[in-house]
């Protein structure tokens, strides 16, 4: 979000934030009505009220803007995900919670608002930068349940963590990611139940 | 794939299996050149040199004629699985073939064969009867391979076999299944070598 008009310093003061808010607000709205693919700046910048330069002061692409509508909703379902699994005390019921929730927030989200499902489709075909720190986050999160369970003597420590992180990882993707997920309805209940178990089996010591 | 104009017995002589075959090696080079999706039963035809009331004395539809070509395609994946299974004697190696082929196999006649691809991405999508067929074949023989491992004492026999065959199967799908297969290009190497390990883990007596 390079800004070659205004230097930062100088144009991101509280009233450029709300300014960002009203654009994302409006577009939120707009691409969810007409869909993301479809809606250019233009439309974007009619629609508002404000002038195409205006919003390019402010965001350098339409990407840039569909990127902040989804960076707001992974963090919500990170969010989600973090107060699920703190609920519980233990980490094999922390990795229960975990998948169950990460997968729960996920569809909730897309079948509430069939307008962010356009965006997070684009966010994970082209691999937006959110993407991918979401993903990393939430392997974060996964990595520290282990750790804890190790500690506590609940899991194996005989593979090394990486490799236990990232295999479980692999097993969560299909779930989480969402251009997979839309082929996994079917069974998006019962997988993480039979999938936990699975890795919990796994990871008994 | 009824014929209401020939009665089977009087139709269906070795003469007929040939002019079968021989629609289906053209559609196969006809879908192959102009894409399944775009190429109707007129189309087909027209290039073999048939006419459209003849090949619907053979075929029902254009998508019983797609049938085919993927049922040929799934049985050669299903061989090469079996195959490269029965060159080890213990189940943990059988298991880990198992992963690791079933997704050599299918990359590889997907990206050797791009046009079987759009046929697959129809098949799977819809459902078609033959990947539902295909599936549950794969299924099997995976029970049949922790079966065996239970009794050989190399897996553990407390979980359901049901339920330990079901998981396994819901961690190789993305893998097995093309839609999914096609987001999962980047990590197709080394994730059957990761998930096998982790399921050997899980299946420890």
């Amino acid at each position: 979000m390079s800004n070659a008009t205004l230097s930062p310093a100088v144009a991101r003061g509280p009233a450029d934030h709300d300014v960002r808010d009203q654009i994302v607000a409006a577009a939120t709205e707009h691409f969810g009505r007409y869909g993301y693919e479809k809606t250019t700046v233009s439309d974007l910048a009619k629609a508002i009220g404000f002038s195409k330069a205006y919003i390019y002061k402010f965001f350098e692409s339409k990407q840039a803007i569909g990127e902040m509508i989804c960076a707001n909703c992974l963090r919500e379902i990170e969010a989600e995900v973090r107060a699920a699994v703190d609920v519980a005390d233990r980490p094999p019921e922390k990795l229960r919670r975990m998948f169950k929730s990460v997968v729960e927030s996920t569809l909730r989200l897309f079948s509430e608002d069939r307008k962010l499902y356009e965006i997070a489709m684009s966010a994970a075909s082209e691999r937006w930068q959110t993407v991918v720190v979401y993903e990393e986050r939430i392997r974060q999160l996964l990595q520290d349940i282990l750790r804890e369970g190790r500690e506590m003597g609940e899991f194996e420590r005989k593979t090394p963590l990486d490799e236990a992180a990232g295999a479980i990882y692999l097993v969560m993707h299909p779930y989480i990611n969402p251009l997979l997920l839309q082929y996994s309805f079917d069974h998006a209940a019962q997988a993480p139940v039979q999938l936990s178990s699975l890795v919990l089996r796994s990871l008994s010591p």
